[in-house]
Protein backbone atom coordinates (compact mmCIF):
# COMPACT_ATOMS: atom_id res chain seq x y z
CA UNK A 1 0.00 0.00 0.00
CA UNK A 2 1.60 3.23 -0.37
CA UNK A 3 1.88 6.23 1.33
CA UNK A 4 -1.34 8.11 -0.62
CA UNK A 5 -3.67 5.70 0.36
CA UNK A 6 -2.27 4.92 3.93
CA UNK A 7 -2.81 9.22 4.45
CA UNK A 8 -6.15 8.71 3.11
CA UNK A 9 -7.07 6.40 5.83
CA UNK A 10 -6.53 7.94 8.95
CA UNK A 11 -5.52 11.92 8.92
CA UNK A 12 -2.54 12.79 10.92
CA UNK A 13 -3.61 14.15 14.43
CA UNK A 14 -3.39 17.56 14.07
CA UNK A 15 -6.10 17.73 11.34
CA UNK A 16 -8.26 15.25 13.05
CA UNK A 17 -10.04 17.98 15.39
CA UNK A 18 -13.19 18.28 12.84
CA UNK A 19 -13.90 14.51 11.66
CA UNK A 20 -14.71 12.76 14.95
CA UNK A 21 -17.84 13.00 16.43
CA UNK A 22 -19.29 13.91 19.87
CA UNK A 23 -19.65 10.10 20.67
CA UNK A 24 -16.13 9.45 20.08
CA UNK A 25 -14.86 12.38 21.75
CA UNK A 26 -16.81 11.11 24.53
CA UNK A 27 -15.75 7.96 24.67
CA UNK A 28 -11.54 8.78 24.52
CA UNK A 29 -12.19 11.65 27.51
CA UNK A 30 -14.52 9.41 29.77
CA UNK A 31 -12.07 6.89 30.82
CA UNK A 32 -9.78 9.70 32.66
CA UNK A 33 -8.04 8.37 35.18
CA UNK A 34 -8.53 9.42 38.58
CA UNK A 35 -4.87 9.87 40.28
CA UNK A 36 -3.51 7.90 42.70
CA UNK A 37 -3.22 10.70 45.50
CA UNK A 38 -7.16 10.42 45.30
CA UNK A 39 -6.50 7.24 46.63
CA UNK A 40 -4.21 7.64 49.32
CA UNK A 41 -0.62 7.41 48.40
CA UNK A 42 2.40 9.43 48.85
CA UNK A 43 5.64 9.97 47.59
CA UNK A 44 6.60 7.94 44.42
CA UNK A 45 3.92 6.03 44.44
CA UNK A 46 1.82 9.00 43.97
CA UNK A 47 1.13 9.50 39.94
CA UNK A 48 0.63 11.12 37.94
CA UNK A 49 4.19 12.33 38.95
CA UNK A 50 4.97 15.92 38.81
CA UNK A 51 5.39 17.08 35.16
CA UNK A 52 7.06 20.14 34.07
CA UNK A 53 7.43 21.15 30.07
CA UNK A 54 10.52 18.92 29.12
CA UNK A 55 13.02 20.18 26.09
CA UNK A 56 11.51 17.29 22.93
CA UNK A 57 14.81 16.90 21.56
CA UNK A 58 16.73 17.00 24.52
CA UNK A 59 14.38 13.94 25.00
CA UNK A 60 14.34 12.35 21.95
CA UNK A 61 18.64 12.38 22.03
CA UNK A 62 18.45 10.97 25.30
CA UNK A 63 16.25 7.84 24.23
CA UNK A 64 18.30 6.88 21.41
CA UNK A 65 21.10 6.55 23.59
CA UNK A 66 19.44 4.88 25.73
CA UNK A 67 18.21 2.65 23.04
CA UNK A 68 21.65 1.99 22.14
CA UNK A 69 21.71 0.41 26.04
CA UNK A 70 18.31 -1.32 26.30
CA UNK A 71 16.12 -1.57 23.29
CA UNK A 72 13.02 0.38 22.19
CA UNK A 73 10.80 0.72 25.37
CA UNK A 74 13.55 0.40 27.38
CA UNK A 75 14.67 3.86 25.79
CA UNK A 76 11.75 5.62 25.61
CA UNK A 77 10.55 5.35 28.76
CA UNK A 78 14.23 6.14 30.14
CA UNK A 79 14.53 9.19 28.03
CA UNK A 80 11.29 10.93 29.64
CA UNK A 81 10.98 9.35 32.71
CA UNK A 82 14.60 9.38 33.48
CA UNK A 83 14.73 13.49 32.65
CA UNK A 84 11.88 13.95 34.74
CA UNK A 85 13.21 12.04 37.05
CA UNK A 86 16.52 13.92 37.26
CA UNK A 87 14.39 16.88 37.97
CA UNK A 88 12.53 15.59 40.55
CA UNK A 89 15.54 13.83 42.74
CA UNK A 90 15.33 11.49 45.84
CA UNK A 91 13.04 8.75 45.35
CA UNK A 92 12.07 9.36 41.92
CA UNK A 93 14.94 9.12 40.59
CA UNK A 94 15.05 4.93 42.49
CA UNK A 95 12.79 3.91 39.47
CA UNK A 96 13.87 0.42 37.76
CA UNK A 97 14.04 1.59 34.87
CA UNK A 98 15.93 -2.18 33.36
CA UNK A 99 12.62 -3.68 33.81
CA UNK A 100 11.22 -2.21 30.52
CA UNK A 101 13.89 -3.81 28.00
CA UNK A 102 11.33 -6.31 28.23
CA UNK A 103 9.52 -4.07 25.27
CA UNK A 104 12.40 -4.78 22.70
CA UNK A 105 11.38 -5.77 19.47
CA UNK A 106 7.94 -5.98 20.00
CA UNK A 107 8.32 -8.27 23.77
CA UNK A 108 11.67 -9.93 23.50
CA UNK A 109 11.28 -10.33 20.02
CA UNK A 110 7.33 -11.27 19.77
CA UNK A 111 6.60 -8.50 16.95
CA UNK A 112 3.89 -7.73 19.10
CA UNK A 113 3.60 -3.59 20.50
CA UNK A 114 5.97 -1.62 19.04
CA UNK A 115 8.29 -0.64 22.06
CA UNK A 116 9.05 2.90 21.55
CA UNK A 117 4.96 3.01 21.88
CA UNK A 118 5.10 0.87 24.88
CA UNK A 119 7.66 2.69 27.14
CA UNK A 120 6.21 5.74 25.72
CA UNK A 121 2.73 5.39 26.63
CA UNK A 122 3.72 4.06 30.18
CA UNK A 123 5.23 7.47 30.46
CA UNK A 124 2.31 9.10 29.65
CA UNK A 125 0.52 7.51 31.58
CA UNK A 126 2.46 7.99 34.65
CA UNK A 127 3.38 11.75 34.03
CA UNK A 128 -0.14 13.31 33.18
CA UNK A 129 -3.55 13.62 34.89
CA UNK A 130 -5.56 12.57 31.92
CA UNK A 131 -3.10 10.39 29.96
CA UNK A 132 -6.29 8.85 27.61
CA UNK A 133 -6.16 11.48 25.21
CA UNK A 134 -2.64 12.06 24.29
CA UNK A 135 -2.20 7.87 24.39
CA UNK A 136 -4.65 7.91 21.72
CA UNK A 137 -3.21 11.06 20.01
CA UNK A 138 0.42 9.55 19.67
CA UNK A 139 -0.90 5.90 18.49
CA UNK A 140 -2.88 7.12 15.74
CA UNK A 141 -0.17 9.49 15.00
CA UNK A 142 2.36 6.50 15.00
CA UNK A 143 0.00 4.47 12.48
CA UNK A 144 -0.11 7.68 9.51
CA UNK A 145 3.42 9.65 10.13
CA UNK A 146 6.24 9.27 7.85
CA UNK A 147 8.69 8.10 10.98
CA UNK A 148 11.25 8.59 12.06
CA UNK A 149 11.57 11.98 11.99
CA UNK A 150 13.93 12.79 14.09
CA UNK A 151 17.68 12.11 13.31
CA UNK A 152 20.10 12.00 16.92
CA UNK A 153 23.54 12.90 16.95
CA UNK A 154 25.54 9.72 16.35
CA UNK A 155 23.21 8.06 14.12
CA UNK A 156 25.30 7.57 10.79
CA UNK A 157 22.87 5.92 7.81
CA UNK A 158 20.69 8.17 5.54
CA UNK A 159 17.40 9.32 6.53
CA UNK A 160 14.39 6.92 5.51
CA UNK A 161 10.68 7.69 6.73
CA UNK A 162 7.88 5.09 5.74
CA UNK A 163 4.36 5.13 7.37
CA UNK A 164 3.72 2.00 9.68
CA UNK A 165 0.31 1.14 9.23
CA UNK A 166 -0.26 0.26 12.43
CA UNK A 167 1.30 0.20 16.11
CA UNK A 168 2.64 -3.11 15.72
CA UNK A 169 6.40 -4.08 15.86
CA UNK A 170 7.13 -6.00 12.20
CA UNK A 171 4.44 -4.05 10.23
CA UNK A 172 6.39 -1.21 11.48
CA UNK A 173 9.69 -2.71 10.51
CA UNK A 174 8.08 -4.59 7.45
CA UNK A 175 7.04 -0.97 5.59
CA UNK A 176 10.28 0.32 6.52
CA UNK A 177 12.29 -2.93 5.20
CA UNK A 178 10.28 -1.81 1.85
CA UNK A 179 11.05 1.88 1.36
CA UNK A 180 14.40 1.38 2.25
CA UNK A 181 15.18 -1.65 0.61
CA UNK A 182 17.11 -2.90 3.06
CA UNK A 183 16.80 -6.40 6.01
CA UNK A 184 15.38 -6.55 8.66
CA UNK A 185 18.44 -7.76 10.63
CA UNK A 186 20.98 -4.85 8.59
CA UNK A 187 22.68 -2.30 10.57
CA UNK A 188 20.47 0.44 9.08
CA UNK A 189 16.73 -0.99 10.49
CA UNK A 190 18.44 -1.11 13.96
CA UNK A 191 19.21 2.12 14.01
CA UNK A 192 16.28 2.81 12.30
CA UNK A 193 14.58 1.44 15.41
CA UNK A 194 16.64 4.01 17.70
CA UNK A 195 15.60 6.75 15.95
CA UNK A 196 12.27 5.59 15.75
CA UNK A 197 12.49 5.58 19.74
CA UNK A 198 13.99 8.68 19.44
CA UNK A 199 11.05 10.59 17.23
CA UNK A 200 8.16 8.73 19.19
CA UNK A 201 10.03 9.68 22.12
CA UNK A 202 9.98 13.38 21.18
CA UNK A 203 6.52 13.56 20.35
CA UNK A 204 5.31 12.28 23.43
CA UNK A 205 6.83 15.00 25.19
CA UNK A 206 5.37 17.15 22.68
CA UNK A 207 1.66 15.92 23.96
CA UNK A 208 2.66 16.22 27.10
CA UNK A 209 3.73 19.95 27.02
CA UNK A 210 0.71 21.06 24.65
CA UNK A 211 -1.35 19.19 28.25
CA UNK A 212 0.51 21.35 30.65
CA UNK A 213 0.19 24.31 28.72
CA UNK A 214 -3.57 23.95 28.77
CA UNK A 215 -4.07 23.05 25.34
CA UNK A 216 -7.11 20.55 24.40
CA UNK A 217 -6.36 17.19 23.10
CA UNK A 218 -7.82 16.46 19.77
CA UNK A 219 -9.60 13.21 18.96
CA UNK A 220 -8.94 11.21 16.37
CA UNK A 221 -11.27 9.61 13.64
CA UNK A 222 -10.76 6.14 12.19
CA UNK A 223 -10.14 5.59 8.63
CA UNK A 224 -13.70 5.01 6.42
CA UNK A 225 -12.53 1.65 6.02
CA UNK A 226 -12.26 0.87 9.64
CA UNK A 227 -15.55 2.09 10.59
CA UNK A 228 -17.04 -0.43 7.85
CA UNK A 229 -15.00 -2.94 10.40
CA UNK A 230 -16.41 -1.83 13.46
CA UNK A 231 -20.11 -0.85 12.21
CA UNK A 232 -20.65 -4.49 12.70
CA UNK A 233 -17.80 -5.68 14.70
CA UNK A 234 -17.71 -3.00 17.98
CA UNK A 235 -20.12 -1.92 20.46
CA UNK A 236 -23.63 -2.06 19.28
CA UNK A 237 -22.84 -3.98 15.91
CA UNK A 238 -24.48 -7.53 14.33
CA UNK A 239 -21.17 -9.19 15.62
CA UNK A 240 -19.21 -7.21 18.57
CA UNK A 241 -17.17 -9.32 18.78
CA UNK A 242 -14.25 -6.70 19.91
CA UNK A 243 -13.36 -3.98 21.25
CA UNK A 244 -10.52 -1.64 19.36
CA UNK A 245 -8.80 1.40 17.91
CA UNK A 246 -6.62 -0.24 16.02
CA UNK A 247 -6.31 0.16 11.65
CA UNK A 248 -8.18 -3.27 10.30
CA UNK A 249 -7.15 -3.30 6.97
CA UNK A 250 -3.40 -3.77 7.34
CA UNK A 251 -3.37 -7.34 8.87
CA UNK A 252 -6.63 -8.58 7.88
CA UNK A 253 -6.22 -7.97 3.96
CA UNK A 254 -8.00 -10.83 2.70
CA UNK A 255 -11.27 -9.29 3.84
CA UNK A 256 -10.94 -6.00 2.17
CA UNK A 257 -9.68 -7.30 -1.10
CA UNK A 258 -12.83 -9.65 -1.25
CA UNK A 259 -15.19 -6.78 0.25
CA UNK A 260 -16.14 -8.99 3.05
CA UNK A 261 -19.42 -7.32 4.80
CA UNK A 262 -20.27 -4.93 2.15
CA UNK B 1 -10.26 -22.31 12.49
CA UNK B 2 -11.22 -24.88 15.32
CA UNK B 3 -9.18 -25.83 18.73
CA UNK B 4 -7.83 -29.19 17.06
CA UNK B 5 -5.89 -27.01 14.08
CA UNK B 6 -4.74 -24.71 16.54
CA UNK B 7 -3.38 -26.93 18.49
CA UNK B 8 -1.55 -28.65 15.71
CA UNK B 9 0.14 -25.54 15.07
CA UNK B 10 2.07 -24.55 18.13
CA UNK B 11 2.17 -27.21 20.61
CA UNK B 12 1.97 -26.46 24.50
CA UNK B 13 4.94 -25.26 26.12
CA UNK B 14 5.56 -28.80 28.09
CA UNK B 15 5.91 -30.61 25.31
CA UNK B 16 8.25 -28.45 23.09
CA UNK B 17 11.70 -29.21 24.48
CA UNK B 18 12.35 -31.59 21.32
CA UNK B 19 10.98 -29.81 18.61
CA UNK B 20 13.33 -26.97 18.50
CA UNK B 21 16.51 -27.05 17.28
CA UNK B 22 19.80 -25.85 18.81
CA UNK B 23 19.63 -23.00 17.07
CA UNK B 24 16.22 -21.37 18.53
CA UNK B 25 17.56 -22.29 21.54
CA UNK B 26 20.71 -20.26 21.54
CA UNK B 27 18.30 -17.65 19.55
CA UNK B 28 16.27 -17.15 23.11
CA UNK B 29 19.18 -17.26 25.49
CA UNK B 30 21.60 -15.46 23.93
CA UNK B 31 19.91 -12.32 24.72
CA UNK B 32 19.95 -12.73 28.82
CA UNK B 33 19.91 -9.79 30.00
CA UNK B 34 22.60 -8.53 32.27
CA UNK B 35 21.71 -7.28 36.25
CA UNK B 36 21.45 -3.49 36.65
CA UNK B 37 23.44 -5.01 39.32
CA UNK B 38 26.31 -5.21 37.49
CA UNK B 39 25.85 -1.36 36.09
CA UNK B 40 26.19 -0.11 39.91
CA UNK B 41 22.32 0.06 40.56
CA UNK B 42 21.32 -0.18 44.35
CA UNK B 43 18.03 -0.37 46.31
CA UNK B 44 14.90 -0.78 44.18
CA UNK B 45 16.53 0.06 40.90
CA UNK B 46 18.54 -2.82 40.95
CA UNK B 47 17.16 -5.80 38.93
CA UNK B 48 16.32 -8.52 39.41
CA UNK B 49 14.12 -7.37 42.59
CA UNK B 50 14.87 -10.39 44.85
CA UNK B 51 12.53 -12.97 43.92
CA UNK B 52 10.87 -16.14 46.61
CA UNK B 53 8.58 -18.44 45.15
CA UNK B 54 5.46 -17.12 45.66
CA UNK B 55 1.77 -18.83 45.90
CA UNK B 56 0.33 -19.03 42.25
CA UNK B 57 -3.18 -18.90 43.29
CA UNK B 58 -2.91 -16.48 45.83
CA UNK B 59 -1.21 -14.03 43.16
CA UNK B 60 -4.07 -15.05 40.60
CA UNK B 61 -6.92 -14.17 42.69
CA UNK B 62 -5.20 -10.70 43.49
CA UNK B 63 -4.59 -10.25 40.11
CA UNK B 64 -8.53 -10.89 39.61
CA UNK B 65 -9.44 -8.38 42.48
CA UNK B 66 -6.38 -5.64 40.88
CA UNK B 67 -8.27 -6.26 37.49
CA UNK B 68 -11.29 -5.13 38.75
CA UNK B 69 -9.58 -1.92 39.97
CA UNK B 70 -6.96 -0.90 37.58
CA UNK B 71 -7.92 -3.67 34.43
CA UNK B 72 -5.74 -6.33 33.17
CA UNK B 73 -2.08 -5.07 32.56
CA UNK B 74 -2.58 -3.32 36.06
CA UNK B 75 -4.19 -6.10 37.77
CA UNK B 76 -1.50 -9.37 36.31
CA UNK B 77 1.81 -6.50 37.35
CA UNK B 78 0.22 -5.26 40.55
CA UNK B 79 -0.71 -8.70 41.96
CA UNK B 80 2.81 -10.73 41.04
CA UNK B 81 4.94 -7.51 42.12
CA UNK B 82 2.57 -5.69 44.91
CA UNK B 83 3.17 -9.55 46.28
CA UNK B 84 6.63 -9.61 46.31
CA UNK B 85 7.29 -6.10 47.56
CA UNK B 86 4.71 -6.66 50.44
CA UNK B 87 7.22 -9.31 51.38
CA UNK B 88 10.28 -6.81 50.65
CA UNK B 89 8.67 -3.88 52.45
CA UNK B 90 10.42 -0.56 52.46
CA UNK B 91 11.20 1.38 49.35
CA UNK B 92 9.72 -1.66 47.55
CA UNK B 93 6.19 -0.60 48.35
CA UNK B 94 6.61 2.89 47.27
CA UNK B 95 6.64 1.51 43.23
CA UNK B 96 3.74 3.66 41.19
CA UNK B 97 1.55 1.02 39.77
CA UNK B 98 -1.23 2.78 39.07
CA UNK B 99 1.08 3.60 35.48
CA UNK B 100 0.68 0.21 34.22
CA UNK B 101 -3.80 1.07 33.70
CA UNK B 102 -2.54 2.30 30.08
CA UNK B 103 -2.04 -1.12 29.09
CA UNK B 104 -5.93 -2.06 29.43
CA UNK B 105 -7.77 -3.46 26.20
CA UNK B 106 -4.51 -4.08 24.32
CA UNK B 107 -3.02 -0.19 25.53
CA UNK B 108 -6.35 2.33 26.03
CA UNK B 109 -8.63 0.28 23.93
CA UNK B 110 -6.44 -0.26 20.76
CA UNK B 111 -6.56 -4.07 21.27
CA UNK B 112 -2.94 -4.49 20.64
CA UNK B 113 -0.98 -6.38 23.06
CA UNK B 114 -2.92 -8.17 25.56
CA UNK B 115 -2.99 -6.49 29.07
CA UNK B 116 -2.48 -9.66 31.20
CA UNK B 117 0.54 -9.99 29.25
CA UNK B 118 1.95 -6.88 29.07
CA UNK B 119 2.17 -6.85 32.94
CA UNK B 120 3.54 -10.46 33.58
CA UNK B 121 6.02 -10.28 31.35
CA UNK B 122 6.93 -6.45 32.55
CA UNK B 123 7.25 -9.00 35.96
CA UNK B 124 9.20 -11.39 35.07
CA UNK B 125 11.33 -8.75 33.36
CA UNK B 126 11.80 -7.01 37.17
CA UNK B 127 11.68 -10.29 38.92
CA UNK B 128 13.66 -12.68 37.33
CA UNK B 129 17.98 -12.86 36.31
CA UNK B 130 17.13 -14.51 32.85
CA UNK B 131 14.16 -13.42 31.74
CA UNK B 132 13.67 -14.19 27.78
CA UNK B 133 13.38 -17.75 28.30
CA UNK B 134 10.50 -17.32 30.71
CA UNK B 135 8.60 -14.82 28.46
CA UNK B 136 9.08 -16.33 25.45
CA UNK B 137 7.34 -19.46 27.24
CA UNK B 138 4.41 -16.86 28.75
CA UNK B 139 4.00 -15.83 25.26
CA UNK B 140 3.45 -19.12 23.07
CA UNK B 141 1.36 -20.80 26.32
CA UNK B 142 -0.64 -18.12 25.64
CA UNK B 143 -1.29 -18.40 22.13
CA UNK B 144 -2.76 -21.77 22.52
CA UNK B 145 -3.67 -22.84 25.54
CA UNK B 146 -7.54 -23.38 26.20
CA UNK B 147 -8.17 -19.99 28.32
CA UNK B 148 -8.76 -18.97 31.50
CA UNK B 149 -7.84 -21.93 33.30
CA UNK B 150 -8.37 -20.11 36.51
CA UNK B 151 -11.29 -19.12 38.39
CA UNK B 152 -11.13 -16.76 41.38
CA UNK B 153 -13.27 -16.20 44.15
CA UNK B 154 -15.76 -13.69 43.15
CA UNK B 155 -16.41 -14.82 39.67
CA UNK B 156 -20.17 -15.53 38.63
CA UNK B 157 -20.36 -16.31 35.04
CA UNK B 158 -20.07 -19.92 33.29
CA UNK B 159 -17.00 -21.19 32.76
CA UNK B 160 -15.94 -21.19 29.04
CA UNK B 161 -12.05 -21.51 27.68
CA UNK B 162 -10.63 -20.70 24.48
CA UNK B 163 -7.64 -20.35 22.63
CA UNK B 164 -6.31 -16.37 21.62
CA UNK B 165 -4.00 -17.82 18.71
CA UNK B 166 -2.11 -14.89 19.15
CA UNK B 167 -0.80 -12.59 21.90
CA UNK B 168 -3.13 -9.76 20.76
CA UNK B 169 -5.78 -8.51 22.38
CA UNK B 170 -8.35 -8.36 19.88
CA UNK B 171 -7.79 -11.34 18.38
CA UNK B 172 -8.21 -12.89 22.07
CA UNK B 173 -11.13 -11.50 22.35
CA UNK B 174 -13.04 -12.77 19.04
CA UNK B 175 -11.89 -15.88 19.98
CA UNK B 176 -13.85 -16.17 23.30
CA UNK B 177 -16.70 -14.35 22.09
CA UNK B 178 -17.22 -16.99 19.56
CA UNK B 179 -17.29 -19.78 21.65
CA UNK B 180 -18.80 -18.41 24.26
CA UNK B 181 -21.62 -17.04 21.71
CA UNK B 182 -21.14 -13.84 24.25
CA UNK B 183 -20.62 -9.98 23.01
CA UNK B 184 -16.95 -7.72 23.30
CA UNK B 185 -19.12 -5.85 25.59
CA UNK B 186 -21.08 -7.99 27.66
CA UNK B 187 -20.22 -8.81 31.36
CA UNK B 188 -19.51 -11.70 30.68
CA UNK B 189 -16.77 -10.76 28.20
CA UNK B 190 -15.57 -8.16 30.70
CA UNK B 191 -15.42 -11.10 33.89
CA UNK B 192 -13.73 -13.38 31.21
CA UNK B 193 -10.78 -10.78 30.74
CA UNK B 194 -10.63 -10.65 35.01
CA UNK B 195 -10.24 -14.12 34.72
CA UNK B 196 -7.69 -14.35 32.06
CA UNK B 197 -5.56 -11.83 34.18
CA UNK B 198 -5.35 -13.93 37.00
CA UNK B 199 -4.45 -17.15 34.68
CA UNK B 200 -2.28 -15.34 33.31
CA UNK B 201 -0.23 -13.86 35.73
CA UNK B 202 -0.76 -17.36 38.05
CA UNK B 203 1.33 -18.57 34.67
CA UNK B 204 4.24 -16.03 35.25
CA UNK B 205 4.68 -16.99 38.73
CA UNK B 206 5.04 -20.93 38.10
CA UNK B 207 7.46 -20.02 35.83
CA UNK B 208 9.69 -17.61 37.92
CA UNK B 209 8.92 -20.73 41.10
CA UNK B 210 10.32 -22.73 38.38
CA UNK B 211 13.51 -21.14 37.46
CA UNK B 212 13.54 -20.19 41.12
CA UNK B 213 13.91 -24.02 41.82
CA UNK B 214 16.69 -24.41 39.05
CA UNK B 215 14.26 -26.21 36.57
CA UNK B 216 15.88 -25.72 32.79
CA UNK B 217 12.60 -23.33 30.93
CA UNK B 218 11.97 -25.29 27.74
CA UNK B 219 11.76 -23.84 24.36
CA UNK B 220 9.38 -23.45 22.17
CA UNK B 221 9.02 -24.29 18.72
CA UNK B 222 6.97 -21.99 15.84
CA UNK B 223 3.93 -23.81 13.92
CA UNK B 224 4.62 -25.79 10.80
CA UNK B 225 3.31 -22.61 9.02
CA UNK B 226 4.73 -19.99 10.53
CA UNK B 227 7.54 -21.64 10.10
CA UNK B 228 7.18 -21.53 6.25
CA UNK B 229 6.50 -17.63 6.41
CA UNK B 230 10.09 -17.53 8.17
CA UNK B 231 12.00 -19.35 5.61
CA UNK B 232 11.44 -16.23 3.69
CA UNK B 233 10.52 -13.20 5.74
CA UNK B 234 12.92 -13.82 8.88
CA UNK B 235 16.89 -13.99 8.79
CA UNK B 236 18.70 -14.93 6.31
CA UNK B 237 15.37 -15.27 4.17
CA UNK B 238 15.04 -14.13 0.52
CA UNK B 239 12.53 -11.51 1.90
CA UNK B 240 14.04 -10.87 5.11
CA UNK B 241 11.74 -8.36 6.31
CA UNK B 242 10.29 -9.04 9.95
CA UNK B 243 11.52 -10.29 13.08
CA UNK B 244 8.87 -12.25 14.84
CA UNK B 245 8.13 -15.19 17.18
CA UNK B 246 4.13 -14.41 16.80
CA UNK B 247 2.00 -16.87 14.85
CA UNK B 248 1.22 -15.63 11.35
CA UNK B 249 -1.56 -16.97 9.76
CA UNK B 250 -4.52 -16.06 12.59
CA UNK B 251 -4.47 -12.68 10.87
CA UNK B 252 -2.62 -12.91 7.19
CA UNK B 253 -5.12 -14.99 6.34
CA UNK B 254 -5.08 -14.21 2.87
CA UNK B 255 -1.63 -15.48 2.44
CA UNK B 256 -2.78 -18.70 3.80
CA UNK B 257 -5.68 -19.26 1.75
CA UNK B 258 -3.50 -18.64 -1.48
CA UNK B 259 -0.61 -20.47 -0.94
CA UNK B 260 1.27 -17.38 -0.72
CA UNK B 261 5.19 -18.71 -1.16
CA UNK B 262 4.85 -22.28 -1.86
Amino acid sequence: MDSNKKMDRRQLVTLLGGLAGAGAAAHLFASTEKSAAAAGASGMQQTPWPYKPLDPDAVAQRAYESYLKGHCMYGSFEAIVGTVADQLGGPYKDFPYAMFKYGAGGVNGWATLCGSLNGSVAAIQLLSPNPNPLIDNLMAWYEVAPLPNFYPKGAKFPEVRSMAGTPLCHESIAHWCKKAEKKSYSPERVERCGTLTASVARQAVVLLNEQAAGKTMEVFGLSKQAQGCSGCHEKGGMVENIRAKMECGECHTAEVKSGHGK
